[in-house]
């Protein structure tokens, strides 16, 4: 392969004597052998988003996927992509470029290419000069992957495209899921930065567990040598037995599996599970107030470090900005329950709140207090698990509480239990077998503090940032009941 | 319960005149009622390793565990701890401790304690003044606890004490416990920190799986709704999808499934994985550079920010520091097999190294090079899977290699085959069913960069690091063949 130097001093040729047996640009474009690491040139190649006006005169190698390719004449325009940006190339029959040069660029091929930049616009234009590499793209999957991820009843239908979405969409689509997953990264990211630095320990906890850790109900099976073994459901149970052995502050991020056939737009059978645990000294508010700025460094964090990822999503997907206060807004059941009434929702004090109920007062906190994240505190202990801790001041309630982004639940946490007296007194109530949550009695039995936490759901927490509608959309590879693949 | 400065103010009384009817300090100590988060007292608790000589004149709040008590005659010596902090404290009868609170004291409780530091050493001393909280220990179980985690064959009974040992044991499990999970979570945060600095996206892919990813053999079966399903063995196929798709960088954490009958002491059936892949230019030895760095960030970062935890578990673990080089030794197959060689060991050219062999092969490079971690590079094409890119300068080699610390190994990766007819070819080369792997190579059709990765075990990592004998040390809730609990 000529160097690009050396081809803009190849011999000119006059125009009229090209012909298909003479193609004097022929040693400047071509299908390239696969890399197999043989050999380790000195070629740069220059990033798409790096071409700069500073660079437009010199010659650049680029390795880029074709977005389109569209011949008109002696002429091809092509548009490279890299990732979610583009620039756009042409070749046209000159000095440089010969007539079944452009008929090969008109293919659309995964290219390398030697550009020279003459205009610095968003969307860059020069003569492609040379280039090779592997044919990629079949007309007919090509045609496939122009199906947009539209947010309808059908919409599930496309997420068998995926992977081509995330490769070979048009450009909106490309660039909406490359944004998508690199926002989710950094809530991951956010949120494990912002624990460490508050002292937290990151732990793992087993996915193979040996009984169904919350009652049998909704857990997978799984084959374990001989016999048979479970999927965990939450880390809760580990979480606690790292705050009995002393490690006060514990986060982990994981797998977490609900055999739950419930085929709606918030619901996986497999989803990542941000969770936290936390010894606290006399109030689980202590607990409450770390989750929530937990939160809250992390919707900073995004709307700083991520804009052009917000601002790509909501190209495709308009959505206001995430509204939050500092502090978080902490509202009592009551309250709401008040709110709700005032709206003319009819309910009981000891009620739970259906999904519609939540949505509504999820849009009247939005109005009263002009915030899209706020803490429900004070849940009827009737409608949390045994664990929960009663509140001392009013035994129909109880220690636990929710988190709501726009209107959904994200994470919903409680005091648990500590004393292993009460917590066998609690169970019984609720009719559980105590044979089989022994061990999880037991763990208290030798002595553990007072302690709060919460799981949080990722692709939920990515979704309602972004305002978008399917957590399908948040999941790279989404599992549900009838998905398994890819 | 009285204040601290109101017990100090409390009436004095003639120690002769004590006995067990009249016990003037009963407000000083006690049971105290569960901590229901009833109020938010302003009781400041000060940390344990915050009791410098600086607050020698204070009388501080404390709540700690009773690591020890011994009563002798009128007094009762406590070591209190807190995670892996420890400070004495002396109840000795006296104005503001009675004959009956010592007694107290001597019955070993989870207690609180109002302190007032007296002399600045490692060992803190002080008068007692006022104790409350749970009682939580057990002498039978206390008995229990006292067993070492010794690193003998019969060392695996010791871990069903995992709980105990993270909590309860005697002062050198317990920081050494906290030592190394703390020391853990330093490695997933550096790696990832490292990761995110070069430009990676942090992916997640699903456990649950429609196919077992590598041929079958090793996985583990769930029962999904009405069908079958298997746990991930490795992230490696979503990793490369995510390559195809032009993430470029991507790396994850996360849990691996391997239903491997194995029971060594470096063997799991569940382990976290570290994973990374990587698009590059022209040479995988771009991803070796990239990869082998990433480590040796680990390493430094370790050295900085964890030598208290280093130091701690040396205590009871001796074992030299950790040597590395800047930048990564990388050492082809065949200079290891001269070695091996030169040293005695008969061994083909296509043969893959033993367990006995990479130890050995670490120790003769330690006195060579005078490293513990090493790239060993250019594996014989024989003895890795099918999807591993041949060498192009010799087809008997390939372009893969294993990483090493201590002479075991803690990372295997390769360039992978990025082209459909070739890993077509290998995996018909192998005797690879084509169905069963067509998603596989289909994911390669539509142009993919070349590409080449790795998976660490972070179990391996953190246990050859800190010169560790067992894996299950290392993990904090051990899974092989037969554990299953806690």
């Amino acid at each position: 392969m000529p160097s690009a130097n050396a081809s803009r001093k190849g011999p000119e040729k006059p125009r009229e004597i090209v012909d298909a047996a003479e193609d004097y640009a022929k040693e400047r474009y071509g299908i390239s052998s696969m890399i197999q690491s043989q050999e380790k040139p000195d070629r740069v190649l220059v990033r798409v988003k790096d071409l700069t006006v500073q660079k437009a005169d010199d010659v650049v190698w680029v390795r880029a996927r074709v977005h389109t390719s569209r011949a008109k004449g002696k002429q091809c325009f092509l548009v490279l992509r890299q990732q979610q940006f583009n620039v756009q190339a042409l070749v046209a029959v000159g000095d440089h470029a010969s007539k079944q040069m452009v008929k090969f660029a008109a293919k659309g091929r995964r290219i390398s290419v030697s550009l020279r930049p003459a205009r610095a616009t968003d969307e860059f234009q020069d003569r492609l000069q040379s280039y090779t590499e592997k044919p990629c793209l079949k007309k007919q999957k090509k045609k496939q992957t122009k199906k947009k991820i539209v947010e309808t009843r059908n919409s599930l239908t496309c997420l068998v495209f995926r992977l081509i979405s995330l490769d070979f969409d048009a450009v909106l689509q490309t660039s909406t899921s490359q944004a998508i997953f690199r926002l989710q990264s950094g809530i991951c990211h956010l949120f494990r930065e912002t624990l460490i630095n508050k002292g937290f320990v990151e732990i793992q906890t087993p996915k193979i567990i040996s009984a169904a850790s919350e009652g049998g109900a909704n857990v997978f099976t799984v084959s374990y040598f001989k016999n048979n073994a479970y999927l965990a459901q939450s880390p809760q149970l580990y979480k606690q037995m790292c705050i009995c052995a002393d490690f006060e502050k514990v986060f982990c991020i994981g797998p977490v599996f609900r055999a739950e056939d419930s085929n709606t737009h918030r619901h996986l059978t497999e989803f990542v599970g941000l969770d936290i645990e936390m010894a606290f000294n006399y109030h689980y508010h202590e607990v409450v107030e770390e989750i929530a700025d937990t939160l809250v460094q992390i919707f900073k964090g995004l709307q700083e470090r991520f804009q052009t990822e917000i601002q790509t999503v909501s190209k495709q997907f308009p959505c206001e900005p995430f509204k939050f206060l500092e502090p978080t807004l902490r509202l009592e059941y009551c309250e709401a329950l008040a709110m709700l009434r005032e709206a003319g929702v009819e309910m009981g004090d000891e009620e739970d709140l259906s999904t519609p109920n939540e949505k509504l007062l999820g849009r009247l906190v939005k109005e009263k207090y002009d915030t899209d994240f706020y803490v429900l505190d004070k849940y009827p202990l009737a409608v949390r698990p045994f664990y929960t801790m009663p509140d001392p001041r009013n035994p129909k309630h109880s220690n636990s509480y929710d988190m709501f982004m726009r209107g959904e639940e994200i994470l919903s946490g409680a005091q648990r239990i500590h004393d292993p007296q009460l917590l066998t007194e609690r169970a019984l109530h609720h009719g559980i077998d105590l044979e089989k949550i022994k061990a999880y009695i037991d763990s208290f039995r030798f002595g553990a503090p007072p302690h709060a936490g919460g799981g949080i759901g990722l692709e939920r927490v990515t979704m309602l940032f972004l305002g978008l509608h399917n957590v399908r959309q948040t999941s790279m590879f989404p599992r549900d009941p009838k998905r398994l693949t890819p």
